[in-house]
């Protein structure tokens, strides 16, 4: 093994911070939540916080937005409250974390964060946090009450999802053909916005985005897009905020729609209903990632006839997935729905799920050289 | 929304499928193991196969090679043998499913195949495979059976991990360059043959490759392989064969040295004894996966003194902890290695683990400005 004494090249200077106006506009909601602190002990007041309440009572589906919002109530968190001062320091630790990212010009990871702001508070065993869970859950708040994103805190989570079609992208200074991404794709980043990922040329038709890798892969070894002229995303099951990004910006900069592939299954229909509506969780977020012009391909229920496939494909629904399926049929955004209420009826009526891959009994590329192209020759989608 | 009626642009033409070299030599093997079963028959024998045993009793360290590797046993797999028919039957099936795949010139998921080959027996309400962990290990079976990896057989698993640094390369016929990948980089396929992937220019000095992807993406924001000039990789934990197969390839082919980043924990010690001498499970790929000169760079039970860390970042070891840390010690590939018997027992006696992201409690990029350039110039890595 040659073995070299490995050395940096050249020494990088240390350049200068430039933040960009997004990073001066949180930077400026950071320094409002502390100065609103600092003026309150000033004035001999006890220190709190506002924090928009994320619970279910305060996320509402608007009907002329099409997607699910958040509500105006809020928590109030008090440094002299027993039960809200521990919140209340992990808040600002949070504030004064993402504000040194930022000063620094850098990202760091939820996990990371976690790292950082951990330690055990002087003169007693308390830890600031006790496990991940608990900054990830502050981290979430203070999106809310700053009213930034996470990737505007310079947080983000792990890659996931892939993108490959005619779009050729800038991506932190690099351009990336995605024409040109050979097998594995274009891995989406969980941080897309604007001033990381720069859209430069955007040829598709339309994107298709699946549920799975294994289901994308199929398509990109197929060269469907190619054929189709379209930009083929998946999301590796429920889609990342990056993904979701993603679509929302090539639906709304590049007016292309958004046709999904998911398995059918309640889990499907939930992936298909936070892509287009929001989810509760990350209400807050909905305005920048739903898509309510977002349309759904298929599987269907009634695919197991209209395809002819064989019983050996059906996976049998438990308990679990028929309480859901209820759950998800009365959703505000799908309960009106007369196809929608079909759909999942004939779902439960069939006693089983399909995923995507059962089309493979049908042959290896059924689904790309039949099952899709059927669909967008009838267009026959739900909404 | 712009809505379009998407048509395929053009009528791709079908293409004859074109059999690699490797894709002749897998053919061979199948057809060999058909022509057994075809001539026993023939000549009113019970047909059997042969499956070599990946039981633990048929695995060896070998001391030369230095890694682990199957022994000669096998077991037989009889028609008419009440036990073994259904084996044998899947077995078959497997067999009869890669085929297929070759001759159509296409690769499938492991679940794919799972579809692909599952139905129900005519005649019988007994299905072929009952789950996709039953088609997976006759898949396993028959890569040790063939002589050919799961990828000659194309089959593949999904994308895990990434690469980014100073390599060109061709993938599926689009050159990629691993210096212009922005923040995501590379998406490791998991098929990463030469067939597949050639390197088209490595200019690299050596390898870091890290556990995860959020420590990934820390060495790539500091743009640390352009200063060190080196290739930058991670598999997400655990890494996957595709990974593994690469760093093979550019540690034989291009005589890279492979520095590991892992955990200070059971776990990291293990996947450095996987990237390093092979796994049990899958001791027949050792020859094309593991890398006996990989190093292990850290982090190590000493660097909680050595870093002056603060007791913030200890996570206490458990009793499944203890437990694997003295199996970890006994593989005949580290019982021998004083240096690991000390780093293993300073764990021991810290009783806590370390992540690499523990480290960020010095500082953002403390590990990329300060704790991987000091382990390069001091040149302390375990083997």
């Amino acid at each position: 093994m040659a073995k070299k004494k490995p050395a940096p090249r050249k020494a990088e200077p240390k350049v200068p911070v430039k933040l960009t106006d997004k990073d001066k506009k949180t930077l400026t909601s950071l320094e409002k939540l502390a100065s609103g602190v600092v003026e309150a002990a000033m004035k001999s007041r006890a220190p709190h916080i506002e924090i928009p309440s994320r619970a279910l009572s305060n996320v509402r589906y608007n009907t002329s937005k099409k997607f699910i919002e958040i509500g105006s109530g809020t928590n109030r968190r008090e440094l002299f409250n027993l039960s809200q001062a521990k919140a209340y320091m992990q808040s600002l630790l949070v504030a004064g974390g993402a504000k040194e990212l930022i000063d620094e010009g850098k990202t760091t990871s939820l996990r990371g964060m976690y790292y950082k702001l951990k330690h055990t508070i002087a003169g007693t065993s308390e830890n600031t946090f006790d496990g991940q869970g608990e900054s990830d859950t502050i981290i979430e708040d203070m999106e809310v009450a700053l009213g930034a994103m996470r990737e505007e805190l310079h947080l983000y989570a792990k890659n996931a999802g892939a993108m490959v079609g005619p779009v050729v992208l800038v991506d932190s200074g690099d351009e990336i053909d995605c024409n040109r991404m050979g097998s594995g794709g274009y891995s989406i980043p969980s941080i897309v916005e604007p001033e990381i990922v720069q859209f430069k040329k955007v040829q598709a038709d339309f994107v298709l985005h699946v549920e799975k890798d294994t289901v994308w892969r199929r398509f990109n070894e197929d060269k469907f897009w190619q054929q189709y002229n379209c930009i083929l995303t998946h999301g590796g099951g429920q889609p990342p905020r990056g993904v979701r990004r993603l679509l929302h910006r090539l639906h709304h900069e590049h007016d292309l729609p958004i046709y999904c592939l998911l398995d059918n299954d309640p889990w499907g229909y939930y992936i298909y209903s936070v892509i287009k509506q929001g989810s509760i969780n990350l209400a807050y977020e909905s305005r920048r990632m739903a898509i309510p012009g977002a349309r759904f391909m298929g599987l269907r229920s009634k695919d197991y006839e209209r395809c002819n496939l064989t019983p050996s494909v059906q996976i049998k629904l438990s308990e679990q997935d028929i309480k859901r399926a209820h759950q998800i049929a009365a959703y505000p955004w799908f309960a009106k729905k007369k196809d929608w209420q079909k759909e999942i009826e004939g779902m439960l009526k069939n006693g089983f799920k399909l995923e995507v891959e059962a089309l493979i009994s049908k042959g290896i590329s059924y689904v790309t050289e039949q099952y899709v192209p059927d669909r967008l020759e009838d267009e026959d989608f739900l909404d």
